[in-house]
């Protein structure tokens, strides 16, 4: 049997930012499927600060060196955040504060990479997750600051449901899923506001594990 | 203080395959230097089968996206294995079995990555590392199969160490550290030949976590 291999597509979120342990969600979720039984080959493509625009740019040229077709390859996009923080601090004051990336083109942006997606590998996407509003990730570079609210990630969220039900694409929504959980409120808690320590990657790691579209590719 | 962000480009050695902790030395070695204190994004950009060639068509862009300028940021490049492979089985059986890259060319094309690397950003350079040739990875897609020899891996680890030096770039000798180190053989033994189990790579993370140009760049 040889290894199927995954590529996981998206921002900070997927790279892991603020796990001391460095596994992030793919790491974990790929090492429970290893106890399984399974024979995966994990890529973790998360760039930190990445959006939609970032993400299209990039995915298919990363893929593509990482999933010969001679191999099964898998897709897994994860983003969204980004595209909804908006930037405070370095603005004209004559124009209002926006999100880094227009909710019309976060969803053009999706489009094109999970169309172009689907007709080459099997895709899942899984969307933005709940922010902790009373912290604020710093950026220590300068008079930039990103600003996230869980209103735009729902909203968000609930855009790329659609869109994802439209195309035939499996979504999980990790914003309704995390949102009233008790124990991502705790680790959520205890990170920079975006990114929970490694608490909150093991439980994003066992949801995306329990996902039955994820159980698909695997079972 | 910004976290020091890092792309470690290499082969299915720098992914991990065999791992079952999916960590690889890179995931290792960062997590090590979070405990000291250090705060590093760590950017695995291995993958499987990759030669020389693969990665200069590649490494350019893939680590541009991943270090903005306005952050700091470091190249660790770790290739050269999958160089001295010959492919097996499927040969035309006139032509003579032959390295998937001519030791002429290794050197010549990881002469253009490093200098152009070294021009960027700071530059460090691990060499491949000793197979256990009793053992040998087995192609389960078709009839070619690669066929790793030590005496080639030891000859374009010393080409590899000469051109470092005249470069002006660290090179670790990853052959001459682990070929006579007992606990790497028991680690590659226990592999298919080229990839050891999680042993494998926490011994390796050791030695570069132990490596005063490593140690140069974080203390």
């Amino acid at each position: 049997m040889t290894a199927l291999r995954i590529c996981f597509v998206g921002d900070s979120l997927t790279t892991g930012t603020g796990d001391a342990e460095f596994l992030g969600w793919p790491g974990r979720l790929c090492a429970a499927e290893g106890k399984r039984g399974h024979d995966l080959s994990c890529y973790n493509l998360g760039i930190r600060a990445d959006t939609s625009l970032h993400i299209a740019a990039r995915w298919r040229a990363e893929c593509a060196a990482r999933l010969p077709d001679i191999h099964p390859g898998r897709l897994v996009f994860a983003f969204g955040n980004n595209d909804t923080a908006i930037e405070e601090g370095a603005l004209d004051p004559q124009v209002p504060p926006a999100p880094r990336v227009a909710p019309a083109t976060s969803l053009a942006t999706a489009r094109a990479i999970l169309a172009e997606a689907k007709a080459w590998k099997p895709v899942l996407f899984i969307g933005p997750w709940p922010v902790e509003e009373t912290k604020q990730p710093v950026n220590p570079k300068g008079p930039v600051t990103y600003r996230f609210a869980n209103a735009r990630v729902a909203e968000l969220s609930g855009t790329y449901a659609a869109l994802a039900h439209e195309l035939g694409i499996p979504y999980l929504d990790l914003y309704r899923s995390l949102a009233e959980d008790e124990r991502w409120q705790l680790a959520s808690r205890a990170g920079d506001g975006v990114h929970p320590p490694a608490e909150g990657y093991r439980l994003v790691a066992a949801k995306i594990g329990a996902w039955t579209a994820w159980r698909a590719w695997l079972d």
